[in-house]
């Protein structure tokens, strides 16, 4: 055992390390400044071509905690958090004491206490993190109920950013199921922040109340820079939906004879999993016009970005 | 393809490498005897204040074998694990060959077998352990049926023991449900064997068949220096319970009121998952005399120690 | 942020180091060359007693995606993995976005697309790797259906070569379910290519049709250098079966009785999970002759030789 004097001055490095370093949470999108999201987005450019082996500068833990299933948003974040070096944990509901009943407080709460520095929380209620603030570790919402994607927002940022150099003055055009999509209200917020012009299309079953920036899909497609489909989840709204799911790609897809008339610039997004025939067909899934694999590998480097931001870290 | 005379070279030395080291398993609390018990809350102690980057001397795969959910025993122990830089693998046994039918025997051997160093078992039978005499790495026993929980017993004295200094001569009072907990039965055993004075409390419903160290709750409140509360699954015991759920905490909680009356430097413990309302006023949780959520973060420190011992490692 | 000019450096110097390096997946035995096969074989002698602690020449990620249970592979590629220094990720179908109807093509190309430089599957559809073809990055067969097992194959073909040095001449019996086994078929094949007798035994009804290898159990035990006990699946094949579960070890079993009459260097091999007391007596896996815990070890290290072969490492 080392003498015990040492405990004081053990105590103050520590802490001196720690206040150098400012931490904070990303909850949603509203909360980050324009100056915020572009150096985000700028250290993402950073991590895609030059900074690939670039580390936290000390051994990190970060726990995964989903409780919703997710393929590319879980696998996204332990990419980048194994490529930055921390140590990673996943945290399966299904295994552990939220089968007796415990509370999400007191879960995320155990997880700093048993020492981790960060946690990334996928979770169904809207505001899961407001019952968190008594949290001092900085928690990374990964998306909450139909309210918050900030980091799909993000990344979908950054591949226009990376398209264009630009997000002032596009034309954005999203389609699909506007009225339940996390990630397109945070992206309309955002975009128009950012000094974007955006339309939606659709089902207008699928659209907000009031909508004034609606517009035919064939009436728009000459006019986007940017075309995001948003995934249809056809077995949630079969009853509100005005056709069947055989004839949605005739009437509200991406079909080849559409996506021939966008402009020549014009890049397709699609946040995916992607109902192949669906809301896209699936040719048009490769075309060269589609970044939509390009986007889950921009979002490897927006979550590294993002947590090089959240943990206070400088290059 | 290195030259074949290496073989016996490289073999020797491995050997005598892994003989100069002696590992041993933890099972049960009653084999550590007095100084290896505060061998353990030693070192504890050190990773709790001045070793918190010490690595292992070598690479090291453990396994976390969990056959009953867990958040702060699993997630604990990978903290520890990773914050010793072990390579940690998690067994799910929902997706393995248990589901074939393969006995926990071999399935322990084939970890043995593929190159794991230590297996930290959690599983539901009381003596899960004794069908695995034939392994020769350690197995660190992270609760066994409703008989032992070393590591939980290990964290509660650690915990004790960095307040007081000491664990000969205090008072400790253990409320709710004796008769079924394996955290109590250990914790009772060796506390008295370390000199604490016992008593224990709560429904008499739930206490063993002719208990002398039973005190009314309102008689021992003074008394105790430490007041360790434990989780009561009032789904399991329903039937036998002389009270309704909404009474428990008035008769058998600890209420406000309650914690107001303890001595000053007394401290609360609660191994958790708490059901807040229930055995423990939520407010209580917060007190400053509660050390909940110290207790997991004690849990590290003290499984850090456990691994430690159980590899045979020095600082 | 960086100086713009280092993008076309960096990216050619990246360019370069990739281009040096062949990777290729490992899909079926049969795609591999009689010279391949013995480099896999000599490399994981090398790693059975001189390169434990080698490593790749970088950092490398891989996902290990299993779509159905298993304890022995799936650990066993965690441990080559981790022993390679690969930042492994596992992925847990039941918590994903399969869930939600995605392909098996769009989630591998997922993981290709977040920055995995490697895939090992285990899926159970006998192709399921023929609509893959767009990936760049190695996929490693770990069991496709009732197909192909490679990876089985060569840690046993390991098994055999590093306990007689040679595969031409030997004499191998394989006993129980050879018509809906992956491994017994490869095996098979891969034995006879490699200059090794072959014959199969057990049940009738689980026999090829028109089956030349077959020989009755009780003749081929004298005639055998190695026999390969398979695991018998009772609850499948229950209805074809003539005999009880409880009459199988005394007809098509390896009792001890049986184990007793083979040749004093024969050896025994199981890809286990057993079914103790049913192909095999459970006292004949613990004898002397019986290499099926062996054959675990030997997977690791024939893992490894093919993870090494697949990403174009050299020593």
């Amino acid at each position: 055992m080392k003498p015990l004097l040492t405990l004081e001055m053990s105590q103050a490095i520590q802490k001196a390390a720690n206040e150098s370093r400012t931490t904070q949470s990303l909850l949603t999108i509203d909360q980050l400044s324009h100056n915020d999201i572009f150096t985000i987005l700028d250290d993402a450019k950073c991590f895609s071509y030059s900074q690939k082996d670039w580390h936290l500068s000390q051994e990190r833990l970060v726990a995964n905690l989903f409780f919703e299933p997710s393929t590319r948003t879980h696998y996204s974040f332990i990419s980048a958090e194994e490529q930055l070096g921390m140590k990673v944990a996943n945290f399966n509901p299904m295994t552990s004491s939220q089968q007796k009943g415990e509370s999400l407080s007191d879960t995320a709460r155990t997880f700093e206490a048993i020492g981790y520095d960060a946690l990334v929380i996928r979770h169904g209620d809207d505001d899961y993190y407001k019952e968190l603030d008594q949290l001092s570790i900085p928690i990374i919402n990964a998306g909450s109920g139909k309210a918050h994607h900030p980091t799909q927002c993000l990344l979908d940022l950054f591949t226009i950013y990376d398209e264009f150099h630009t997000i002032a003055g596009l034309n954005v055009l999203i389609v699909g199921d506007i009225k339940h999509s996390r990630v397109a209200s945070s992206n309309i917020t955002t975009l128009e922040r950012l000094g974007a012009n955006v339309k939606v299309s659709g089902p207008t079953e699928l659209q907000k109340d009031g909508e004034t920036r609606f517009e035919q899909l064939d009436n728009a497609l000459e006019w986007a820079d940017v075309v995001m489909m948003l995934r249809i989840q056809f077995e949630r709204h079969e009853e509100v939906l005005s056709i069947e799911k055989e004839d949605y790609l005739t009437y509200y897809g991406l079909t080849k004879d559409r996506a021939a008339r966008l402009k020549d610039h014009a890049i397709i997004m699609h946040p995916a999993p992607m109902n192949r025939g669906i809301e896209i067909d699936s040719d048009v899934v490769e075309f060269s016009k589609s970044r939509i694999f390009k986007q889950m590998e921009n979002g490897v480097y927006t979550r590294k970005a993002i947590l090089k931001y959240c943990l206070g870290e400088s290059f």
